[in-house]
């Protein structure tokens, strides 16, 4: 199968399978009280510092219900962008799952600013109306963009000054952090966001993101929320281990870059192609591009990616950490003859 | 360590592990579209027969959760006895992501009966009350019984004759087909069972369990319930190809039981020691005891395993695949010393 | 006070007070058995014809999350306009309450048609996306225009060409029958509307408004659903009574009637100023208009009104059973003299 | 009719008809931003002190879950009695509209003790079980039985210890105060309830329970809570001047008064009869007693009332602020006939 279609058609990092593998001995207790679920702990307070809560998780999708279930009061709702993950990709689960009203806001190329948010502040304190409680933004966003820090911060400080938290969704915060040249902590913590997503399936796990809380009030809860959200791994090791080997010396930031560079790469090739057109600013791993109608058609009887606007021709390609060289030639390749 | 917790404080069988590394090859479409996805549902149909829908899912009280909700109309609740592990070992995850109520009933050893049913069906049509729509049981019991298809069939003669539906929780369903010698289809569809619970984690997966729907007209929002529930695994070739390594020559019952073997070797060297009861019937892989209290005390400073009942001292010591007839046999010496 | 605010602002017609006065002697069945109940349900069926299934309750919010949750499968979500009063009128209480996404669609002046809402319907079948289960429309919308029986129908056949069901907020339903000079019915059940929640506290009850449920097969889980959500009145007696008065003779249309004079009244009169515009068609008892901001200041200092869009200055004046002609002239005079 | 079924087959007080009457009078703002509302929780804040937060409801279930949602974290259950309404009379509301799961313990006579409530907080901290979050007492209890202020506070100080909080159905407040010659802050925030149910409905009025919130803290949330969970009422002030009426001066002892001296001349009348025997402690406005079977049904021909336990043939008889000596004595005598 050849697939440009998302960063979870890769497999795993081999060196995560040979983690997995030498975990994969004797007992150990489930739940996460194991030595490999301390561990990974200790990687993720190495990375964002003390007091950083770890709740490994199966997916990311429940990661980000259970991060936001965590961070709202009952009656609160969750502000997101109109293309934001939690917003459209989810089935509706955060509605299901946690009950909350979603806030949808316009946004550009998938990112939110501060003035964006204003209509949603408007409502505080208004009892008809849905009460913000918590900021949603997706970093590296749905269409492949990336937030500064200073974005990030200038969000922070509007949401904050309303007495609000801010979520990230981090699905592929790695590829931020790769794109940026900057440390995870500096994307984060330190630019304001509250709770993360941290995505690990996206970046060469089997399976395993994480909900990182960087508030010590805000942690109490989520324990309990993980177990009641179904995403209380019973094998937790499982999970952890993953997680140390991909967080111990790199090997997150070495396959986010790669993945980059790959987009990179793909986007420079696309755009020598007249009838494609890039669409959105390539900063991540993620290229999105207006292709004409016969040529998706014939590339899809090929190639395994997603039509992201079936009213524009735009398509959404997606690079991993699997994602090669050679891969990316031969599809330019295909998409020159096809188009 | 050396544990007696759970069969979840085992790894994952050998085979399985090298069915997850040859599964880790190349691309494969994400959330079942993959030929591991297609496999695994073929193991599925042969095991339980045609129009089976089989949703792998992580982990188990999600995959409770997922079933039931498919289950049941929005306003119905779910039957299961006091000590269901949807009761009392998921944090209130049924009521919080599905919003259901669960009425729960008095049981013996973990067994509900047809009789004991009765006060929830005169609750059937009155508009003050939870309407009973699925009922559920766990098999094997949360006390290691197992229930006979005929006990099975008339608990769902029962359940049908109301309208409603039957779920069985089959966390160690496995097993419970290991202890009557017989399979998993008459144990279950053939004993009109509706939607089952297949766990997979505790018979030797890395992680894995499944929602087996055996209705079409059942089958119809489950897809859609997978992923608002968490539980749509994006690179789901892991889950489906570690399936297929159990399913498809009888690994799953080559575990169980052994697994069942090694709890009737332990029943009967705790047998021998006069400090000890056996407390519920040792049907599967759990042996339920009493012991003094200062040789619980003793065996938890080597052995993990849970006390049941505090007030009592029972407490449960649970085998797996993993299990050697060493690891008991210096277990029984060791409650010897202690008691 | 003087208010153009809401038509919730005017009390109960006189009727109404003397029929719950009748209504007060002896005791009564409770939750909906006694006589009063069952003539409003004659009532509802005269209007409504054979097989209504009529569900009064307390009040329009639960009412509408009543009539979606009855309508919907677990998995689905509901469609509806940007400005619908479920989407921001109501705190988050069909999440909270139901669980349930809603999708939102760019509107004009409040309504939907039949090809705003292909994008929803595209999502049809796509696991990743909320399926949509049943459209709402708003009837008298939330910018008080009103529906065409074909406009209706039009959506109502695509909906159910979908496999979908129509729910109508029809918390202004009365004024929208009065406005257009057809019958309830031709309005609802005969243009394809599958649920209506009938408003009731709008058009001169103390409070209470209905669930009228068409579809036989629908109707089944509504008690059970009204007492779940909170809203079966044990007095109901006390609802039905009103609505027996209300709908006996004519006196919902008489108020509705009289409403929507009052608001052409207001309109003509306002179209007369020239620092005003009407800013919305005028149908029903509702007007729209923008007033510089000065005016708006001045004028709310003596009555009681909102402003809908603080960006645009545009206000919004309603009327009710119990304005006035006088009421209305004397407000046209100061919104001239404030402006 | 004659009916013992109910303290809800009676109407409304005379005066509480007269005060809707008074208070249907021109315009009055929405959403409780009326004079009636101020007074209302004016009356609240003489009966109960100051810092009490007063939130007017519809109804009785929704009061409930309102009352518990907004003294619940997300992650937390409610424990409460096996008998609670809330438990087995709300056809699954709290679960449904609150998402959360009720512990219910054992109880004699519908009461709780402290030490009922071990086994519940032995739950605390453990990651699995459902986390104890409010204790919920119902006062009058469900078996017509009265907490003493001694009782309540024992079970509010065992409670607290844990990082609990109590909440009290007070349905019928009223006649539990009547009963014990107490005021109602004494039975409620004296000792040491934190959010009370204070019931309306069944006291007189024609609808209108509220929730009443001792604590600043916990009171932020409840205004949102009340819309989102449908019992914002519009026309507020109608809900309002009733409670004016019923508060002001003395007109809800006197009510209470009157139904408990009415149950008490029952309990006397039946007790005299030797084939019927009263089964509970009657200490408020309720007798609950075992007929014959065929006086049952005799009795049902004429009178409505409700079998409580079809097994035992115990039924409950309820007497109200309307039941007069004559309709006891004639009911008596109708019992003694019929047995």
């Amino acid at each position: 199968m050849k697939s440009f279609a998302s960063d979870n058609t890769a497999g795993a990092h081999p060196r995560i399978l040979n983690a997995l593998a030498r975990a994969n001995e004797g007992h150990a207790a489930p739940y996460g009280n194991d030595p490999f679920t301390a561990q990974a702990q200790e990687c993720f307070r190495r990375i964002f510092g003390e007091e950083t809560h770890v709740f490994p998780v199966f997916a990311g999708t429940a990661a980000n219900v259970l991060a936001l279930r965590g961070a709202l009061k009952p009656w609160q709702a969750v502000v997101c962008s109109d293309v934001a993950h939690i917003n459209v990709d989810e089935t509706g689960a955060p509605e299901a799952m946690g009950g909350m009203k979603l806030v949808a806001l316009p946004s550009k190329n998938g990112k939110l600013t501060a003035a964006c948010l204003e209509p949603a502040f408007e409502q505080i304190g208004v009892v008809h109306h849905a009460q913000p409680g918590v900021v949603s933004i997706t970093q590296v966003t749905e269409y492949g963009t990336v937030y500064t820090p200073d974005e990030v911060r200038a969000i922070a400080d509007a949401v904050h000054g309303r007495g609000l938290l801010l979520h990230m969704d981090g699905a592929r915060i790695a590829n931020a952090a790769a794109a940026l040249g900057l440390t995870l902590r500096e994307l984060t913590r330190d630019a304001g966001v509250d709770v993360l997503t941290f995505g690990g399936t996206k970046n060469g796990l089997f399976f395993g993101d994480a909900v990182v809380v960087f508030d010590e009030r805000l942690a109490e809860g989520y324990a309990y929320l993980r177990k009641q959200t179904g995403q209380l791994c019973s094998k937790m090791r499982f999970i952890s281990a993953q997680f140390v080997e991909l967080l111990k010396d790199g090997l997150w930031l070495e396959n986010a870059r790669h993945a980059n560079a790959m987009a990179s790469v793909l986007a420079q090739g696309l755009s020598g192609i007249d009838a494609v057109s890039i669409t959105r600013p390539v900063q991540a791993n993620a290229v999105f591009a207006c292709l004409p109608a016969r040529g998706v058609a014939a590339l899809q009887r090929e190639y395994l990616f997603n039509v992201w606007d079936a009213a524009t021709g735009e398509v959404r390609l997606m690079t991993s950490f699997a994602t090669t060289e050679d891969e990316v030639a031969e599809f330019v390749q295909a998409v020159r003859a096809a188009c």
